[in-house]
């Protein structure tokens, strides 16, 4: 994919904390930038996707984590996470994502790794797979077009 | 203090996670080790103060942590954290604690770091600080001496 | 102290993955919270002391870290951070550092916790304390006052 | 794979630190468990990779990572992650890992994740994918059988 592909970016500044023995960002944290990425993204979207649990008695589950790393990410960069939610099953939601440099602003390609995320709507009483919101759903397909959802 | 003062001590590995670009520990996971051993020395003691928490409506707040550095910690060291309650107040405990690299186990001095951490039970529904339980005030002083208990 | 005792403030979101189990900040994080916060200090009095400490063969070791906790840090709060260089030694300086919720942008007292972060200036080759770089205490007293040099 | 596909097992407790705000380990720290199980492993071989690496002018980058998490797991468990070398390529290590609660030491299925952790071996000044070393190779063949170096 590339940065056009993605309708939202979300940027912010490497912290010295993340940083490992080698100088660059530590593996692990990669999911945490995708993680809070996810949660800019439903802001955006204006779905307040916790509140809904709360009320429903529903939560979301992180069943798959992937991360191909293509070059690494220094102290102090400011990086951007392009998220896009990629498929929709009947309770699952799986986001595309891409971390890419400040170079790629000016339209240059600056890939620093690529990811996927996958969560599955639960039900917290019987722990099973419960379908997702349809509120969610519309938001999702209006944002990212009708072609997402599960053929 | 030295290794002499501590009844208990919790050793364990750096990990590679915890260091950073100056290839040691970060500063704030100096915090979490404390945290852990805080965890181990309660085990020790024999008393499961997040069940009584769970059963009493009340639970621990941290209002202060204090971390003195004296010589870095690299990855994969093996260290010891000391850990004594060291004052109780009538709702507060202060824990004193100490960081060791392994030289200190044949009796020399390896001190790393020293710090403070201190807890105050408060009650989860009116976010007052309640006294502490009567059971975990005898299992301490029981394990460290009287003298700790505030005059 | 009060919000009009520093200059400096930096604002930023609280991650999910700094939550702990009672669903606020984790104590640790606090101390990242800090050191990200010193670094946009610096960045703000145009001075890169990691550029500057490459050069001299010299850097800055945290020697004390201290937090006081008064009210918790909620997921998705938006707080700001206050970072002050209070008091310049030989080879130290004393960072004074404040947490704020966001009422206090509008005035009110919304404290969070009140911190200090002790840094020497070492060599990196004899690993003594060496004194502060000139320069760097130019920039510190006129962003804060000739006063905050150590008698 | 099942337990007894895994020569090697890494045990440890789950970190107060390491809980969100569902009460569980929080996502991105399974990647921290794996890359602290994988420096283990390295252990038990007797290969000291980190100190070849600085003789030789090599590193490893990783590449990818994968995780499934089929189980949550909860603050104070006691928890084994299976290492193993599954795949040799020229120049790439791909690990194999799995997570498992204590009930499977008595032989029981207790499976909270899988993943894989791919690293490349790169000269530190070419910044190129370079052969892994043939002590390397001889090791974990010895270790694995001879079948994980691909065809």
């Amino acid at each position: 994919m590339a940065r056009e592909d993605f309708r939202f970016w979300f940027g912010f500044r490497v912290r010295y904390s993340e940083i490992d023995g080698q100088g660059i960002v530590f593996n692990a944290h990669y999911l945490t930038y995708f993680d809070t990425a996810i949660t800019e993204y439903f802001r955006t979207l204006g779905h307040d996707y916790k509140a809904e649990c709360v009320a429903s008695g529903c939560d979301f589950h992180t069943v798959k984590s992937l991360v191909e790393y293509r070059a690494p990410i220094a102290f102090d960069e400011l990086v951007d996470v392009g998220v896009k939610a990629g498929r929709l099953g009947r309770s699952s939601i799986r986001f595309d994502l891409e971390i890419q440099g400040r170079a790629s602003q000016s339209g240059d390609d600056d890939l620093r790794a690529m990811g996927e995320i996958v969560w599955v709507h639960t039900d917290q009483t019987t722990h099973r797979a419960t379908p997702l919101p349809e509120k969610l759903v519309a938001k999702l397909t209006e944002f990212e077009g009708a072609d997402i959802v599960a053929g």
